[in-house]
């Protein structure tokens, strides 16, 4: 079995970058990596992705919302994540399970238990065997998506990067309490500086994890 | 509160047709009549049935179908069908969660305690007061759909159509088993035959159930 390893913060925390920079080092050590995303990551996930992300959709109901993302998972597992794992591959994974507990559930206050049933239903079985929580002010995550947004598509923000600055920061505050209860799971990232000095904190905390492939 | 009243049945039972006359004949009592389907029946609920009916998807895992249509049920219900109730309305709806226990549940063999669950959580309380099964030989409905389908689109049946006769005969036998579980609510139709003989039998059955509404 391959290593899953997923990316999870607030907006603006740096984990597309990241992403890439981690895997680009760890195939520099000899590993087969696939990068991948959620919502999305396989065709079927990325038509729900859009779905879900569509400004226009904003009479979403809550119950909707984490339906869908539970589909756009179960698909995602099944065509990609998994098969990749089974393969022996590295999967570098943008937001997984933890994301939905901390919008859904404590952003959107939707019941724990609820979210906890529908991840496990839509994983069957697969867990990250790392997490990496880039963490990082609010005010300063926010800032530097609305700065990314307005280069890719004008001011233009899409529905969740709409939300208050309250929620960002209850969001914030979930991903610090899932770290803190599963510390063997997550590595807690200090996402504040430039990217290649986040990569080299990445980096650090990885090298117990994930060793070289010795060359044969 | 108004009446909730599901059709349900396999492909080709006349579903689509029967609700319009029912429609018809309730708004000449004097009923304000609702006319909605599944998977669908508002524009976020639409859109995930794009996602489900489009036939390139057939990669689709049953996790994730099932998780799609609790998705666009429980948008349809919050936005639709629980609103059209409240404010007094008869509901017709072209299938609900009986369909999904009989084309997932019976039909794909998916877990029924799982779907139970998945639909309670979609439809929030919202039972439909009479299910009308439209019941008739696998034969002939699949022959209608075929029919249907060649006048509308040419040749290209949608996913579920393409399914197997066996799969149907499935289908019809898990529908006249959830009918005969909750014989209070299922009204089991004849569904061969004209569209108004069908009508005039489902007249009939509705006669005791909704009483034309008083001229003031």
């Amino acid at each position: 079995m391959g290593q899953f390893i997923t990316f999870e913060g607030i907006e603006g925390c740096g984990k597309t970058t990241q992403i890439r920079l981690l895997a680009t080092a760890l195939r520099h050590q000899g590993h087969d990596v696939i990068e991948t995303r959620e919502p999305g990551g396989c065709d079927i996930a990325d038509q729900i992705r859009a779905v879900l992300l569509d400004a226009k959709n904003n009479r979403m109901t809550s119950p909707t919302e984490l339906l869908l993302y539970a589909a756009a998972r179960a698909q995602h597992v099944a065509e990609v994540i998994r098969p990749a794992l089974d393969a022996g591959k590295t999967v570098l994974c943008d937001r997984f399970c933890d994301a939905t507990l901390a919008y859904q559930g404590y952003g959107r206050q939707l019941d724990i238990d609820q979210i906890t049933t529908l991840n496990a239903y839509a994983c069957q079985g697969v867990r990250p065997d790392t997490t990496l929580l880039l963490d990082l002010p609010v005010e300063i995550g926010l800032g530097r998506a609305r700065q990314r947004n307005e280069q890719h598509s004008g001011p233009n923000e899409d529905r969740f990067e709409q939300e208050s600055l309250n929620f960002h920061q209850r969001i914030r505050q979930a991903y610090l309490q899932l770290a803190d209860n599963e510390p063997q799971r997550f590595l807690i990232i200090d996402a504040q500086g430039k990217p290649q000095t986040v990569a080299e904190r990445i980096a650090s905390a990885m090298n117990t994890i994930i060793q070289p492939v010795p060359s044969s």
